[in-house]
């Protein structure tokens, strides 16, 4: 089935916004997605995946590996030769096991001829691309942590069942989860680097323009796609421009000095809050081009990166959001 | 046993009209039949299938494949003869393993012979056909979900254990439950397309008839079944032209606009709601033979496509069908 | 141990009638049966068992198979010669295993040999008699649907773990539960045909007589039966009689109506009540060698047929027996 | 360990009661001890155990059976050589598994060699004496209901996994028990034959008597079972006598009134209870020598047969042992 | 790591007392030991251990057999050579299971060879020394059950999966826990032959004391053994004097009459109780080199004999010992 | 991933203290971490780490041990050739199995080759290292009490399946937990020697500071290492002298009389509490250099020892290190 084109989507500001930063800068950790049920949480995701240009991929290879990194995974595979392949977009299936994710011995080969294979699992194919989890506040907790982890190290780290396996597992996490439903230990949620709230559409017209999008590009899906390449190039290029831009920016003290007052207003426990607040930051103004960082890339993406680390306050039970805005006001005025 | 016909099934009205829809687009997603025990919700879903054309499927093809697909299943079949088939009709048992739904590696052949040969599981019998599941409120979460997946993918991936195997699974879902047993969480009944309501019939001569036919099925099923064939296939030419004409329609943007106002004011969350909304007015525009999808389409098909996604509302303890009908006058009058 | 003669039985009658009925026309369902602990729930049971003459099989059939259905189940048994076997009468032991009830995978045949040899269940033997379930309240839910599917479809269907057998099962399922200890799911009593209710005899009459018989066949097993033998004959004829008058009876329009009126008057949800009612009222008629069915066999086996269905009323908390009496004298009073 | 003599046992007349009448006739069914901890409850089973003379059993059985009906059960052992043999007391382990209590699958054997063996459990070591099961609540419901059913038919049936196994089982139950830690459910309390309470004697003369006959039995085992060679040998000649009469005993009919009047007065569920009575009451006839059972036999074991059966009464909280007491005083007065 | 001295360990009185009561008759059942947790509570059962001389064992016996009795355990062991090992300590692990604690076939052996190879288990390890179980209320039921069982037998056996195997195990059980953390059940506590509270010490000097002796044994081990070798030397024969003693001494009536009223009068349940307090008091009276048991050894043993055996009084909430002192004064005062 | 340096951490004092103190002198126990999260936890121990200097390990050992202990651990290497490796840092995974932490059967190999191998586990990984467990509470309390077992004997003894293995591992044990997540039980607690308290900062200088470090490791990991070299080393330095100083320092009475005091007025149970306050008050003071232990090593250290042992006290809600802190006030004032 073809995707829906990134640029197509109606709305979706934020969902979009942390995807970019996430693109720019994977090393700000996974993106964390709030919202109800239908209002296509997973479609952004996908469809920045689709937009990407393939990768190159060594021959044979089943951990995804560049061509110039072949014979460095488990796989013994020493050709050079490289095939194209879409970015890797995984769908975690509720219920998937630890060795489906994490990928396990091969026991019927292992008792037939006696070899120990591995047989890589999700965490492998999403390698280089996403690894998205709907409802993830219905999986076990030490498998989240699990893929947190991962997602954090780069690398997936096999060590049991006398098997000892080291591969490459760079990928974007997104999570999913209708907080009404039951939410994830702060513990988690912390490990996050961002998080989105998506709500339905409110206005009639975005609901029609919906409707009369998915009609075109359920009776013609090459034409629509078509009809879109160009505003997909032009995302294209912003995303490789921030990458460029990202190295060469600082963050210059009274920024920093803004981060950590603005973490201490809202409330937000330990140090990943800005920690995030200032990676985010940075990488909003690569993505943006500007020459430095500055407050306003903090303030833009705090709500993003403090949303999910706010301490309750019972006696303050204005939402998230809100309280973020609030302080950045009162601060910044 | 022989089927009971389907035009010969007394009253049920609602019911028959979603499996149409669902015969006509069978991408309008499954159907949730809510209702009591004993009222023959399986009976329509099972004589509609009967009532079918036998379809033609590869001659050993355990996959059910058309002729002109043979050998792009798992199976090596290559022979392109055809064999004469009922379409399918699964019942779901009870407590069936996600092994047997989905299939599942062969572990004895495994064993003994060292080959992986998969075994095709529900899935893959129910393909080109329905998919039965009485008291889906009682399958696990992660199991009505992966279905959910299957059946609006079209298609079965299973990859684990090192299979890799995949395979066609278009079939119809339905789904049936009694609401007072436990509900399904929100987020599975927002996947299902419609939904409709079935109850005990309250008039004596319908009770009658209903005793009358089945006793006259009792005693001569074959006889039965003559008496009813000129209905029988009433019924199939409507489908046939409701499939054909499909293709053919647009909706216009005014019923959009009346399709995102009606979804609105009844509050339903999330957006499968109008984009079900839109697609089942068009299959009902089909079915009738219109010339353009209109308002009454709209409007006649909303019970069925919204019931089931309305927010709960604690000021107003309505039922779902009623809070429809009285949005529908509101705004239309 | 010899069994007790079924005309011996002291009281009991509504038990006795239902187990006739069930006799004559087995597609009415099961008989679920409500009583004490004690109260000789099965006995009656197995007597009919005992009572009815020898089954002829096929030799060396592990089915039950009658000698001209030879080789049409899955045991290769060409031969049609006969043995006789008693009338086979099934008790289900608590804990019995899926794996046990429908039959499995001969697993060591398999490992040893690469045979995949299918190791009959419970509902082999069952087949062409009873199968008795004590306590079916302790049953998992998933084990009573499933019998009561077989029962209704007289065959049983196991696919898995690459097995695919089909074998002929058809029986009378005999339930039992003490209402206080737990009761069945609505769902799942709908589909038992009838429902007797067994309660200890409160006459001293009665219970020395029990005790007297009881007495008598332990010290002299053989001449007791002797001595009932001529009753049994009685028993015997009657049965064969009504079997032969069944297919010959009608249910006359006015008789449907009763029916539907009763249903409708007791309030029993769905559509099984009164199908089960005509059928019911039929297989007495035919019992009792009546002309034609009258409103006479609808109302006697109307407690039968519809004690279980009945709606739960909180306002009215008269036992369900009382409310059908009632409802029938109102009615044709 | 050398057993205690069951004559040099202090007081427990009931408990060593139930055991002398389940020695003349075990169809009377298992025997239930209620009692505190630490009263010896299985110290008088197994005094009767080691009193009994020892059995004539095959040579190599595994059965323990008769050596003239060598080569009736599963071993094929044909040698009519016998060995004399202790009569068998089982206690039966806490926690054991359904396999170990019936037997099982030699599945070692079976891989290896292809044989299905059958490795029989508990119920072929108890086979002629006595299974004792302390805390019988703590036992899963299922293992009681298959321990009274092989108790009650004498014969252990094992069919699955292929095998069809069937030998003798025949040996009193004995199950024990604090109520206050549990009960068992009626439905199984009710099956076994006869009930006996076991208390802490209360007068400090018994106690030292106690303590006495311990201290002299653990300093010199053999010497101290000298001394009541003489009375264990009186106990021996009464049980003999009894089982000799029994088959000449009749029960006359205003006993069996009696028994029925009384069962009726203490509201006893079902039919066991006087059976059961009626069965006791003649053992303990043949146990006293007497030449036809009368009424005082029947109230002498009242209480041993009726006390486990009777309804809760919430209006009368005395004890059971009272009210059959009172009972059989306004009866019989 | 070497232990620390029996002798100079400071306080601890009642633990010291049980341990070499158990230590000089071991029939008297296990040691039950109560107290808060670093209270040191199995520093005293090690260094008992550890104090007594090392036991001459079969070469190459896996059962810990005494040289005299190679080969009457399941090892083959005919030598009867022996090698000295010390005093067995085994320290049951948390969450041990049930063949680790028994032993087991060993399955891989019996795979790969055929034979039925039986895998010793602590119990094993256990033989002639001491069983320690910290913590037992988190032990399940049926494990405590049958280590108590083994310890009062002497012997394991164990007979299942075609294995009968049948080995000494005689070893002191201590058992110990914290009340505060949920208790044995009674039936389990009553099994145990004597109960010990072990408190923190409350004076300061003892508490100096004590780091002082630890800070000395930390430093020089080997030093400080040497330093309280005479004190060890003295515990050494006071034990083997008392079991050279125990055999010729008797309890003489009037003593038992004691037991029995101080059993009575503090009202422990069952008999347990004052036969524990007789073998008690015997065992006091040796290792004191009495001439005679006396009042005294009762009145001394009391506590440690009757504590964990009370009934609870609801209307008398003063604490075990203090009800069995108040006792002793009263009766004896 | 390049490791902070441990002296670039800001704050953090106490954890950094303990940390110290337990390289000086392991022998005090694990160290229990209570904090929020995100606040670096685990950063200051893996700091640590990889701090010390390099670790001489046999060559082709997989159980860490030195080379002049080669061929005494299960592995059978006899070179005494010496490879350098990092100090390990094993972090134990959510959800690790107790055979992934002890080690276990390799179970492949043994059925292959019919030798039983042993697959050494993360206990052998950390040998020689730190052993850090996150969320420790979410641990089954087995595993907890498993490794404290471990870290306290410096030995792991695997003994079942059978085999019996035995190898080194001392590591120091590091738990860290969040205390409004559910607590460790008090028995386990009490078993760490030391525990300390994390928090987030307050001060903005100190919050910015942070970043500014992160920023600056991130950007260039070799330049922030070189930067901190000397700050390094000057660590390394001073926890070698407290490695040489300790054995000869002692712990004079009065210091000793000091922690009883202490100890007694705080109200901490068991006699864990004034040991391990002894031995961290000495190794604190090797630390230092001081040249013996004074009462001020006492006091800086008590926090650290007893916070997590104080028994709860229902009338003083006061914070553990508050009460500390009050105690040392009132008695040395």
């Amino acid at each position: 089935m073809s995707r829906f084109p990134f640029s197509a989507i109606v709305g979706q500001h934020e969902m979009k916004l942390a995807l970019l930063i996430a693109a720019v800068d994977p090393s700000i950790g996974g993106v964390m997605v709030f919202g109800d049920r239908g209002t296509g949480k997973s479609t952004a995701a996908r469809a920045l995946a689709a937009l990407l240009p393939p990768i190159s991929v060594a021959e044979g290879c089943r951990y995804g590996c560049r061509p110039d990194q072949a014979g460095t995974c488990p796989d013994p595979c020493t050709s050079k030769r490289a095939r194209k392949q879409a970015v890797p977009f995984v769908d975690m299936p509720l219920g998937a096991t630890e060795d489906r994710v994490l990928g396990a011995l091969d026991l019927e080969r292992a008792l037939r001829s006696g070899e120990k294979a591995f047989e890589p699992g999700l965490l492998a194919k999403a390698h280089r691309g996403f690894l998205y989890i709907d409802e993830i506040n219905l999986l076990e907790d030490h498998l989240v942590d699990l893929l947190l982890d991962v997602a954090a190290s780069r690398e997936n780290v096999v060590e049991r069942e006398g098997l000892s396996v080291r591969h490459r597992a760079s990928f974007v996490l997104i999570g999913s989860g209708n907080p009404e439903e039951g939410e994830l230990r702060p513990q988690l949620l912390d490990r996050f680097g961002l998080s989105v709230e998506v709500r339905t559409p409110t206005q009639i017209e975005d609901r029609v323009e919906i409707m009369r999008r998915c009609a075109a590009q359920e009776r013609d899906a090459a034409g629509f796609a078509n009809e879109w390449q160009a505003e997909e190039n032009k995302v294209l290029r912003q995303i490789a421009r921030g990458q460029t831009k990202l190295a060469k920016l600082e963050v210059p003290d009274d920024v920093l000095t803004d981060a950590a007052n603005l973490c201490m207003a809202v409330g937000a426990d330990g140090l990943r809050g800005e920690l995030t607040l200032m990676r985010s930051a940075r990488a909003l103004a690569a993505l943006r081009g500007a020459k430095s960082v500055r407050r306003e890339h903090v303030t833009d993406v705090a709500p993003l990166a403090l949303r999910h680390r706010l301490r309750r306050d019972v006696l303050d039970e204005t939402g998230s959001t809100v309280r973020i805005e609030r302080s950045i006001s009162e601060l910044f005025g």
